[in-house]
C-alpha cells in the first residue's frame, strides 16, 4: 500500500506492472501470496465460500477511539525514525525505493506483540493487541515515511540548494537557490501535507463502497496484516521476524565494517574495481551494497533487468562514444560535473526518458481513470433500483458475509463531509497566506491555482491508484514545475517556483492515494475509517518533523552529499533541477546534439510503452521498463548490478526451494535493506562528531601502485 | 594413512592425539565414522559377526599383476600432480598439512569410476575397477604426495639456500649454502627415497598379522575405499564429488578473483586489515585464504585453539614486550629479518617447544613401542602351541571370515626377503657412494653410520605409528641434524652437513612407515602386498620427478619465495637452518636472555605434555599442543584466525545439522584446499609468464591516505 507507491519513479512502475501483466506481481502482492499459501488462498476463496471475517467472529472489534492506542503510536514513531533513514538514504544514492511494506507489517506486529507479551506477564495487559490496532500502526508508519520520499529531500527540495545550483547548465541561474534549513523544511512541509487528507476524505465511500476499487496493495496490506492474527499466520510471522532480524544484523554489521575502511573518498567497499578498472571508470562495480542487493531481491526481475540494460546502453555504449566527440559536441575543458559537458547529456536524456514514460502513462491512466468513472458511474445509477446491499458490483448479486460486515463497520464511524471541506479550506489558506513568505517566487495566486485544481488531481490519483496500484504523485508533481517554472518565467526566479511548485502538488496528490489506499486496508481488517484518518494526520505530523531531521543529519554529516560521484549523489536532484530549467529557459542551454537525442529518447520511451500494452502479455514481460532504464543514466549502472546481484540470489533460491524463497525472500531482503539503512544513523552520528574511519582500502593501477610505493617508500 | 603422517610437525600432532584421547579421532578416522554411518559400523561390526568381505564375496580378486592397471596409474599421475601443488603450497606458507586422504580417496573413485564408465558405454571396457585397485591409486598419489612433504622443499632442503642462509644470526655462516636445482634435487631425492621401502618389506607379516597392530589412518582409508565399492557407498560418495566439486570451483574463482588484486607487494586480500591496522602489524588478520579455512575445517578443534594460543601469546603478547626491551635485550639497528633482533627469538623459541615437544613425545612412543613389542613377543612365543589360524592375538580365540580371507590373500603374494635385502644394500651403496659428490661436507663415513641404524629406526617408526598413528619422521630428522652436525662442526661445514642428513634419515623413516600403512590398507581391502610394493615404488618414482619440478616452479616464479613477511615465508626453512646452527654452533649466537626464554619454553612443552597424560581424558582434551602453539611463532597469527574461521564454520554447520557437516564437512574442506592449492598452478604460470595483476588493494593509515591523495592529485 501506501510505501509501495509513488516514493520514486521505480516504485510506480513496479505497482503498474501488476495491473498491466496479470502474471507479473507487484511486491506486496506477492509477498502476500508468498506467505504460505493458506492465507492469500483464504483471502482469495472469500467468493468461494471461504470467509475471513469467520475466523475472526469471536473476536470483538474495539470502538475507533480504543483503536488509536498509546502502544500504536509508540512504536509507530520508533518505526517511522527507522524508515526516515531508510527511505532517505535510498532517495539520496539512487532513488529506487521498493515497497517496505512488508518489513512494517513484520516489525509492527513484532514489537506490539512482545510489548503485549511483557505486559500480559506482568498482568499488566488490559487491551489485546487487535488486527486494528496493527493497522492504526502501518497507516501511522507509512504515512510518515511517505513524507521523507514526497518531501522532495531527493529530488525537488534539494534541487533548489546552492550545491545542486552550481552544477547547472546556466551559469546565470546558479545565484538562484534557496538552501536546505530545519525551519522552513518543517514549516514548509506542515503547510503542505494535510491538504491531500481532507481532499479524498468525502470521497471515501464512493471509491471503497461504491466502486469497489481493488487498490492491489492496500489488499495485500489487509491480508498480511489479517494473517499476522491467526494462529499459523503468527507462527510463520515469528519465523520471518527472525529471518529479517539475522539479516539484519549482518547486513548492519557488514555496513560497520565496511565503514572501517572509507578513510578517504575513494577509499572502501563502494569503490571495489570488482570487474576490472576499466569498467569500473564506466561505474561498473559491484559495490557490496547490501541494500540494493535486498531491493534487487523485493523488485520484478524484469525491474532489474531494465535497469542493467539501461546501464549498458548509457554507460557501456552511448557516454564512451559521446565522449569520443569531446571538443567537438561539446567543449573539450568542460568539468567533469558541468552541465555544459558530458553530464548535460546523461542528465537531458534521462529525463527525456522518464517525461516520455511519464506522460505516456499520465495520458493512459487519465484514460482509464475517465472510462472506469464513466461505467462505475452508469453502474451506480442503475444500482438505484436495485437494493443498497446489492448495490455495487452488478457481476456479485449476493454480498457475501465478509462484504456486509466490512461494510458495515465502514459506514459506522463517518467523518463528517463538513469537516473534511473546512479543514481544506482551512490549511489551503494558512499554506497561501505562508508559502509566498518561504519562496518569494511562489506568488499567492499561483498556489490558489494550485490548490483549486488539487481536489480533482487528487481524486484522480486516488481514482488511478485503485484501478491500476500506480500513483502518479511524481508525473503530477513535474507537470507543476513546468506549468508554473513557465508562468513565473526566469526572469522572477521561475526555478525556485517551479520546484516549490511541485512540492506542493506532489505531497496533495500522493497524500490523497495514501489514505484511500489506507481506507480500503482498514475497510479490510474492519479498521474503523475514523482511526485510519487520525492515524494518517498523527503520522504525517511525525513525519513533518522526523524527515527533515533525518535529511538535516545526512546534510550535516556528509559534506559532499549532492555531488556526482560521491556516496550520497541525490540523482534526481540535479534531474529535478535541470527540469525546471528546461521549463523555464527552454532547450537553449542544451549542449549540442542533445536535444535531438532527447527528442530520440523521448520518442523511444513512448514506443517501448506502447508495445509493451499492444503485444501478448506473455511477450510484455520481456520489454524492459523505460522508466527503469533511465535512472542508471546519470549515477552509473554499479547499483544495477547489486540489484541484478539481488535477482540472482532470489532466482537461484528459488530454483532450490521453491516454498521456502517465497515465505523468507521478502524477510530477507528486507532485513538487507534495514540494517543498512539503520546503519547510516550511527554512521552519519560518527561523521557528525568528527570520528574518522582508521583506515583507506584504496585501489590502484600497478603503475600508480609503483609511484605510490616509491612515494611512501622514500 | 600416509598423507595424514608426517608432512608436517602439526599432521603427526594430530594422528597422535587419536591414541592419547579416544574422544578426539583424528582426521581421517573422523572421516570415517561420518561417512554415512552404515559403512563404519560395518567396518566396526565384524567382530559382532557382520563382515565386510561377505559382501564382496561375489567379486573375484584380480592378481596382482592386474591390480596394477595402466588406467590407475594414469589417474594418480594426474593426481599426484595436483596434490604435489597443494602439498606444495602448505609447506611454503604455514606448514600446516592436514590429511588429504578423503580428498585423494574421492578423487581417485571419481576419476577411475568416470573412466571405466565412459568406456564401458562404448563397449571398450574389458576390467572393472575393483577395491584393489582403488588401493593401487590410493597408495601411489599418497607416495607421490608424500615425496613432497619429506623432500624437504618447506624445511630442510630449502633452508640450505642462500635465501636463508643470508637471514642467519651468524654472518661467517652465511657463505655455506647450498642452492636449489632441478638436477641435484631429483638426484638426491632419487638416492634416497627408496630406502625405506627395503627396509620394512620382510617385517611386514610381523606387524599385519602377527601383532594386528591398528594403523588407524590406513584402517580408515581402508574402509573409506570398501565403502566406495558397495552400491550405497557409491551414492553418498557420488554427493560428496559433488560437494568437493563445487567448493573447488568456488575456491579456485576465489583464488582467481582475489589475484587480480595483487598487483603489488602488500597488496590483495592477504594483506587485509580485517581487525585493524594495528592488528595487522602483529599479523593478527583474517587473510581469505580458502586453504587454511579448509585446514581448519579438517585438524581438530584443540588444534586451531592452540595455534591460535600460541600466536596470541607469541604476537600479542610476548613480541610487543620484547620491542620494548630494543636497544636493551638486542641492538635497536638490527634489520628486522635478522636473527640477531627480535626475529632471534621468535625463531629460536619456536623451536624450543618444537624439540621440547618433539623429546617428549620420542620417549614415550619409544617407550610404548619398546613396552608393546615386549608383550607382543610374548604372546608371540605363547601362540606358537597354538594353531597357526588363532595365532596372533589371544584375546581374539574364534578368527572371522574377513581375518581368514584377508590373511590367506596377504600371504599369498611373497616378497622375498633376499630381495628386499639385496635391494637395501644395493640403493644403499649407490647413495654412499654419490651423496658426497652432492654434498662434500656430507662424509660418506656418515651416511654409512646413518645406513646402518636407519631399518632399526624405519621399524621403530612403522611400529609406533601402527600404535599410535603418529609417524615421528620429522623429528628423526632434527636427531640426525644434531648427531651429524655436531659430529661434522662448524669448520667442515657442518650446517649443511647436517641438513642433507636430516633429509636421508627423513625419508627412510617416513616412507617406511608409509609403506607399512599401505600393507594394512592393502591387507583390508584384499589388495596383495606385491601391488603395494610396486605401487609404492611407482609413486616414489612419480615423486622424486614431480615434486622437484613443482617446487622449481614456485621458485622461478615468486622471487621473494622463503623471505619473511612474503606470500611464500617458508617458516620451516629458516626454524631447521637455525636448528643447524645451533647443532654446530652452540648457543652462542642467540641473542639476550634468548637462551633462558628457550629453556623456559622448551620445559614447558614437556609440562604440558605430561599434563596431558597426567590428567583426565575428560580434561586432557581442553590442554593446547605445545606443537600446535609454537607454528604462529615466527610466522605469527594470521593463519591460526583463517583455521579457526574454518572451525567455527563447522561448528555451526554441526549445531544446525550434524548428520550432513559430519558426511560432506570432509569433502567441502577439501574442495576448498584443492581448489586454492590447484589455483597456484595458473597464478606461478602466470608469474613466470611475466602476466602482472593489474590493480592493487591497498590498504593505508587515514594519514597516509590524506599523503598518497595529495600526492597522486599533483
Amino acid at each position: 500500500m501506501v510505501l509501495g507507491k509513488d516514493e520514486s519513479e521505480m516504485a510506480e512502475r513496479s505497482n503498474r506492472s501488476l495491473s498491466e501483466d496479470e502474471n507479473r506481481m507487484n511486491p506486496d502482492s506477492e509477498a502476500e501470496k508468498k506467505k504460505g499459501g493458506s492465507r492469500s488462498r483464504r483471502g482469495e476463496d472469500e467468493s468461494n465460500g471461504l470467509s475471513v471475517e469467520r475466523i475472526f467472529e469471536g473476536q470483538a472489534v474495539p470502538s475507533w477511539g480504543r483503536q488509536l492506542t498509546f502502544r500504536a503510536f509508540a512504536v509507530s514513531f520508533m518505526l517511522s525514525i527507522m524508515f526516515a533513514f531508510i527511505v532517505m538514504k535510498l532517495n539520496l544514492t539512487a532513488g529506487i525505493i521498493p515497497s517496505l511494506n512488508v518489513s512494517a507489517g513484520l516489525l509492527g506486529f513484532f514489537f506490539v506483540k512482545t510489548w503485549t507479551k511483557v505486559l500480559d506477564k506482568s498482568g499488566l495487559l488490559q487491551v489485546p493487541f487487535t488486527r486494528q490496532e496493527n493497522t492504526v500502526i502501518q497507516t501511522c508508519v507509512v504515512a510518515s515515511s511517505g513524507i521523507a520520499f514526497s518531501g522532495g529531500f531527493g529530488s525537488y527540495l534539494f534541487a533548489m540548494s546552492a550545491r545542486v545550483a552550481g552544477q547547472s547548465t546556466d551559469p546565470q541561474s546558479a545565484h538562484v537557490f534557496k538552501n536546505p534549513s530545519l525551519a522552513w523544511m518543517i514549516g514548509f512541509l506542515f503547510v503542505v501535507s494535510f491538504l491531500g487528507l481532507f481532499a479524498v476524505v468525502p470521497l471515501r465511500k464512493i471509491m471503497i463502497i461504491d466502486f469497489k476499487l481493488t487498490y492491489p496493495s492496500g489488499t495485500a496490506t489487509a491480508h498480511l496484516i489479517n494473517s499476522f492474527h491467526t494462529p499459523q499466520g503468527a507462527k510463520l510471522a515469528k519465523k520471518q521476524v527472525k529471518a529479517l532480524g539475522k539479516f539484519f544484523s549482518f547486513s548492519f554489521l557488514w555496513g560497520f565494517f565496511q565503514w572501517f575502511y572509507t578513510a578517504g573518498d575513494g577509499c572502501g567497499f563502494t569503490n571495489f574495481p570488482t570487474l576490472g578498472l576499466k569498467a569500473f571508470q564506466n561505474r561498473f562495480y559491484f559495490d557490496f551494497s547490501a541494500t540494493y542487493v535486498g531491493v534487487g531481491m523485493i523488485c520484478p526481475y524484469i525491474i532489474n533487468i531494465s535497469v542493467l540494460l539501461g546501464g549498458i546502453l548509457s554507460w557501456g555504449l552511448m557516454w564512451p562514444l559521446i565522449e569520443t566527440r569531446k571538443g567537438h559536441w561539446y567543449p573539450a575543458g568542460a568539468s567533469p560535473t558541468s552541465m555544459r559537458g558530458l553530464q548535460g547529456y546523461k542528465v537531458f536524456i534521462a529525463i527525456a526518458m522518464i517525461l516520455g514514460d511519464g506522460l505516456y502513462n499520465f495520458f493512459k491512466v487519465l484514460g482509464r481513470t475517465l472510462s472506469g468513472l464513466y461505467h462505475h458511474l452508469q453502474d451506480r445509477e442503475m444500482s438505484h433500483v436495485l437494493p443498497i446491499a446489492n448495490g455495487s458490483s452488478p457481476e456479485n448479486p449476493q454480498v457475501s458475509y465478509d462484504d456486509q460486515r466490512r461494510t458495515q463497520l465502514f459506514l459506522k464511524d463517518q467523518i463528517p463531509t463538513w469537516f473534511a471541506v473546512a479543514g481544506y479550506v482551512a490549511i489551503a489558506a494558512i499554506s497561501t497566506a505562508t508559502l509566498p513568505h518561504m519562496f518569494p517566487q511562489l506568488k499567492w495566486y499561483y498556489i490558489l491555482v494550485i490548490y483549486l485544481f488539487a481536489p480533482t488531481l487528487g481524486f484522480c490519483n486516488a481514482y488511478g491508484c485503485g484501478l491500476t496500484d500506480w500513483s502518479l504523485a511524481s508525473t503530477y508533481g513535474k507537470l507543476a514545475i513546468f506549468v508554473i517554472g513557465a508562468w513565473a518565467g526566469a526572469s522572477h526566479g521561475g526555478i525556485l517556483a517551479g520546484l516549490a511548485a511541485c512540492g506542493v502538488m506532489m505531497n496533495i496528490v500522493s497524500t490523497a492515494s495514501d489514505l484511500t489506499q489506507d481506507f480500503k486496508t482498514g475497510y479490510l481488517t474492519l479498521a474503523s475509517p475514523r482511526s485510519m484518518f487520525v492515524s494518517q494526520v498523527i503520522g504525517t505530523a511525525m513525519g513533518c518533523v522526523i524527515s527533515p531531521c533525518v535529511f538535516w543529519l545526512f546534510y550535516k554529516a556528509f559534506k559532499d552529499l549532492g555531488l556526482p560521484g560521491s556516496e550520497y549523489p541525490v540523482p534526481f536532484g540535479i534531474v529535478y533541477r535541470s527540469m525546471a530549467e528546461l521549463g523555464v529557459e527552454g532547450f537553449s542551454s542544451l549542449p549540442k546534439h542533445c536535444l535531438m537525442l532527447c527528442y530520440g529518447f523521448f520518442a523511444a520511451a513512448m514506443i517501448i510503452n506502447g508495445f509493451r500494452d499492444l503485444v501478448d502479455k506473455k511477450w510484455a514481460r520481456f520489454i524492459p521498463l523505460p522508466m527503469a532504464m533511465a535512472i542508471p543514466f546519470y549515477i552509473g549502472p554499479y547499483f544495477a548490478i547489486d540489484m541484478c546481484v539481488g535477482s540472482l540470489i532470489l532466482f537461484i533460491w528459488e530454483k532450490i526451494n521453491k516454498t521456502k524463497a517465497d515465505a523468507f525472500g521478502p524477510a530477507v531482503a528486507s532485513g538487507l535493506i534495514c540494517g543498512d539503512g539503520i546503519w547510516t544513523l550511527p554512521s552519519s552520528i560518527l561523521a557528525l562528531a568528527g570520528v574518522n574511519p582508521p583506515i583507506c582500502m584504496k585501489f590502484l593501477s600497478r603503475a600508480a601502485n609503483k609511484r605510490v610505493d616509491a612515494f611512501l617508500g622514500s
